[in-house]
């Protein structure tokens, strides 16, 4: 490593760059940012979530002198138990991100070993030989920062994930005049949020959401039912605004949901009469017309709230007619089926359904073109490094980025693990470290990988069939045969099949010669294929008695 | 049943009602409409396709008299072959319906056998007491008509998949003169596609794409690639037509692509001269500039020609730096992870991807909420049974019958295998019957349940682990263990852990009693789930030695 070289290495993300973690490294001195996890696409099959492939953090970890989260939700903090167990650093965060990394870590029985820090955005923070300015992002969590990074290479600017809402619920805009602040000393680079790269115009502000929660709250006639992120805290504040003006009680459901209010009221980040909060019990007891329900599950996940719901699998309430469910949410992506037919699940049962199609009440978190382009117009960044976002999206971030007036050569669009050098001024492409994904499964952490997942895949799509052979030990004769299906057809199906597939079996048995195994296990492929023109994965297992 | 009660039945779909085919009924006759079949959800796992549960068809065989097909796309023609394994009635279809038909059946070997009956949109059909009025409506694919079903109970207009296209491609705009002579002589009910019930406005006229085409032919400087439904017929006609203008020659690549372009030119839907068309071979040695490629594969499919280029494993040719590639299509539900997915792999592949997002390539084929409305105050019906959606657009479409003057009670929102009965003018609602849908599994047709589903989904979550215990015969002892595993953990993580079991089994068999198999099963699971926290299909296999 050149010590007076600046390098920045994206990490993690499926197929997103620098999602969940950013390494800053200057004179053998690191500084991460953000240790994030991400939930699994569809083809990945059996995986809880993912994290950062940080082998090479770990290599250094005596380097590291601190990380900073920048945001309290999962794809940024979600990985700092794992980080914790190789690095030993201080973690600083606002107070609400603290809160909820506390909250987080306590359930993994991981917190008293942590060393966390209380920051205040607007703190400037010396981490080794980084000088860290913290300033206040709107997104779609209270409390966010992005970072100024000085170091003697040069000013980075690192964005987080943001939106230039203009009018917060929280009335806390984006710290606009530390951008220009940076601008005047000077901005090597700038590693900014590409979420929306693709989309026109400006994020509608958090503030429209009211209205549209107030229309639904004046044609409800029974219970209301709103079902959102949990951590969206300004959510959650205007439902609660709009029903102190309806007059209902409100109850929250679900764990992550009543962990963050309680969280998020202590911090003051959300403020309501505490007895304007009633018991799910009382609630239910309460007229439905009386009744504001607060539920995790907005995703349509069918361990939720809103997904057993929509199973008739919840149990200690169900969905009845005349209920109102406002899905307050957007479908991440990959999850738009599984949503979809949540919401035709609640309207079987009865429910009024309001979603994002039908009303405004949802919006994103993230800038749109027109405030990306600001925000290079605040910053007037020297280089552009879009992360934050899939390829197709980094490439939009790069276009707006000419279109404001730069030149090719001061974008980079990199692949995670690819290590970005700052040197005199100038930045250069540098080696490719490990920089993929890590599956975590069960306990298991990196011991799923893809051919595992490839023999999932085939176990799934047409099912096991299990041959158990027994000889005769002196005879050398067939004694037994049996035959054990799983996933292959029903039962009632299979039988026939089974039986003379016996028989062949029985019939090549007498002939067979010391390939016996083999044998068996080709003749039952090809003859399931014959008959079934599908390939179950098939174990053959003779015996001798 | 009642003889002078009419009976409409909308069966198949997924989820969606109607979707692939309605059952007509009227003394003691049928007449279906469509045959189709759908592609499976994500959740559904190893199940190639699935066709409608028409037992209540089979069981009425002798009394179909006809099947109309309204357009030919897949959703509509699929499942032909397995009905008319059943039914053996003429089928009616317009030249290219037919066509297309025609080259499914033959690559099913079925062709033979089925009685086709070409019909031209505005014929006239006595089928049983059916007077049936064919009159064309515009939709993504050429020669699409509706229905005009004339009874002695009433006329019911059954829309097909339709957009009210004010300048379609062919001229060919739908017949709204049609629409209105039915209004005057009265019409009792209308089916309806309510596909883009949700969507606000008017539906894109498909004249939109061409200066987007245009567009991408004045920008590009090397090949360029489109991938479209292959049933896209006028789209491909929009991308020939700029390919003339640009001094380009096509070659088609795909099957189905290559085969439906052979159709709809002998059948004068497509035109183009032609030297215009040159073989791959010959494409791939044109300068690249003089070059389109028209591909099948829109939606990302692994085996389609663009997603085997995304993927890096087409034969023929490979993507390179300086194509561009035009995704003229949008991700059917379920889809989008896999689109994206190809349009990253793609990208990182130098190629210049053009999709929905980024300029306006595509539109859709059905009628957004405005055209909707006109329907309906076209055709004034008495009764309106939304159909082609699922619940959550069925709902929306009755709320526009609402926003037109009709009354709740003029609208029946009713699931798949709902008879919906008119007499005296009058609509009820009557029995229900088998209206769900059947898998398709390899050549099975049925055999595949919910239950064999979740053992696939089982086998697919942790994999699975084999034990096969050798016992001695005389002694008891534990001789062998051979354990097995697919899908559990890479075998490099996992050899520790199989031998501690191993060791652990060995422990039990020194002790065990009769239920040596039980024992070793609930051993397994335990430690398993205790080591990993994963919970694989654990079998356990005790042969004697």
């Amino acid at each position: 490593m050149k010590s007076k070289t600046l390098r920045i290495i994206p990490l993690g993300g499926i197929g997103e760059v620098g999602k969940n973690m950013t390494v800053y490294e200057y004179n053998d001195e690191i500084l991460i940012v953000d240790a994030g996890m991400m939930f699994p696409d569809n083809d990945m099959i059996g995986i809880d979530y993912i994290i950062p492939d940080f082998e090479y953090v770990k290599q250094h970890a005596d380097k590291v002198r601190g990380i900073v989260i920048t945001h309290g939700h999962e794809d940024h903090t979600g990985a700092i138990s794992h980080l914790l167990e190789a690095v030993h650093a201080p973690v600083y965060g606002t107070p609400l991100t603290i809160g909820l990394i506390k909250a987080k870590l306590g359930r993994r029985g991981f917190v008293q070993d942590a060393n966390l820090k209380t920051i205040q955005a607007g703190d400037v923070l010396q981490i080794g030989p980084f000088k860290v300015h913290t300033f206040h992002v709107c997104h779609s969590i209270p409390d966010g920062i992005g970072l100024g990074i000085e170091t003697p290479a040069g000013l980075v600017v690192h964005t987080g994930d943001y939106k230039l809402d203009l009018t917060p619920v929280d009335n806390w805009p984006t710290d606009y005049a530390k951008l220009g602040e940076f601008a005047q000393k000077g901005v090597l680079a700038l590693l900014a949020d590409s979420t929306n790269a693709e989309r026109p115009g400006w994020t509608p502000s958090e503030q429209v959401i009211e209205p549209a929660f107030d229309k639904v709250f004046q044609q409800a006639k029974g219970r209301i039912i709103i079902a959102t992120f949990a951590s969206l805290i300004s959510r959650m504040q205007q439902a609660i605004n709009t029903a102190v003006r309806y007059h209902r009680k409100i109850a929250f459901v679900g764990l992550s949901m009543t962990e963050n209010v309680r969280i998020a009221k202590e911090l003051g980040y959300i403020n309501f009469d505490d007895d304007l909060e009633v018991p799910l019990e009382t609630a239910l007891q309460l007229p439905d017309e009386k009744v504001l329900l607060l539920v995790t599950g907005s995703q349509g996940e069918p361990t939720s709230i809103l997904g057993r719901l929509a199973n008739g699998s919840n149990k200690r309430f169900d969905i009845k007619p005349g209920d109102t469910v406002v899905l307050s949410s957007h479908p991440i992506p990959g999850n738009e089926e599984v949503v979809s037919r949540a919401i035709n699940r609640l309207l079987e049962q009865g429910a009024d359904v309001v979603y994002e199609a039908l009303a405004p009440v949802h919006v994103s978190g993230h800038a749109s073109q027109e405030e990306l382009k600001l925000m290079l117009h605040l910053v007037r960044p020297r280089y552009l490094i879009p992360i934050h976002g899939e390829l197709r999206m980094l490439k939009q971030h790069a276009r707006l980025g000419i279109e404001v007036g730069m030149d090719e050569r001061q974008i980079a669009i990199v692949e995670n693990g690819r290590v970005i050098e700052f040197a005199h001024g100038e930045m250069s492409l540098g080696e490719r470290i490990p920089g993929g994904y890590v599956f975590v499964d069960g306990s298991g952490v990196g011991d799923v990988d893809r051919s595992v997942m490839r023999e999932r895949e085939m176990l799934s799509q047409d099912g096991i069939v299990l041959l158990n052979l027994v000889m005769d030990q002196r005879s050398g004769d067939l004694k037994d045969i049996e035959i054990i299906s799983r996933g292959f057809m029903t039962s009632t199906e299979s039988e026939e099949l089974f039986n003379d597939l016996q028989a062949r079996i029985g019939k090549l048995a007498k002939h067979a010669n010391g390939r016996l195994q083999q044998d068996v296990s080709k003749l039952a492929k090809s003859y399931l294929y014959e008959e079934t023109k599908r390939r179950p994965v098939v174990f053959v297992n003779v015996s001798r008695n």
